[in-house]
């Protein structure tokens, strides 16, 4: 990765955590709901304890699932990146 | 960065190289057009070459000012992440 600039390293590292919680159960490019979780509570366990409510969270696992296919493809891990990026960014960032 | 984790690395990544482009002209929370191309040119040079057409690359910056404010805030660059990263994932995994 050392040849790569911010940017290219930042999306190969959304990439390997992506697949990381992918690899677990069934289809490999896709995360099943349980594995979206492990990744939240693992990833961003500010998030989880932030929300107070474990509704909220499996409510926004649930609303990651665009295409209804009860999977979360890569892109669809990514609007969660954009999502928590776009409200997180103060404390991400200091 | 140090006592980050992967995913949280990545998202500080994409906001300092989102605010390197940013800090140019005006709004300095937001990516004119010139700033975006310049990103894209500077961080993506592979995603310009391959595009072989310079209208595609206007053509695509214009579509990520989701909301008409003819700037680029850095929820819609999350967007054009999203994209490359979906589109170049072979390029850039291997």
């Amino acid at each position: 990765m050392s040849d790569m600039n911010q940017l290219e390293t930042a999306m190969v590292l959304l990439m390997q955590t992506f697949d990381k919680y992918a690899a677990g159960q069934g289809n490999r490019d896709a995360l099943t709901q349980a594995e979206a979780k492990t990744l939240l509570e693992k990833e961003l366990p500010g998030l989880i304890k932030a929300s107070k409510n474990p509704e909220k969270v499996e409510e926004m696992l649930k609303s990651l699932d665009l295409n209804g296919d009860k999977e979360i493809d890569f892109s669809e891990f990514m609007v969660l990146v954009n999502c928590v990026a776009c409200n997180f960014r103060e404390v991400l960032m200091n």
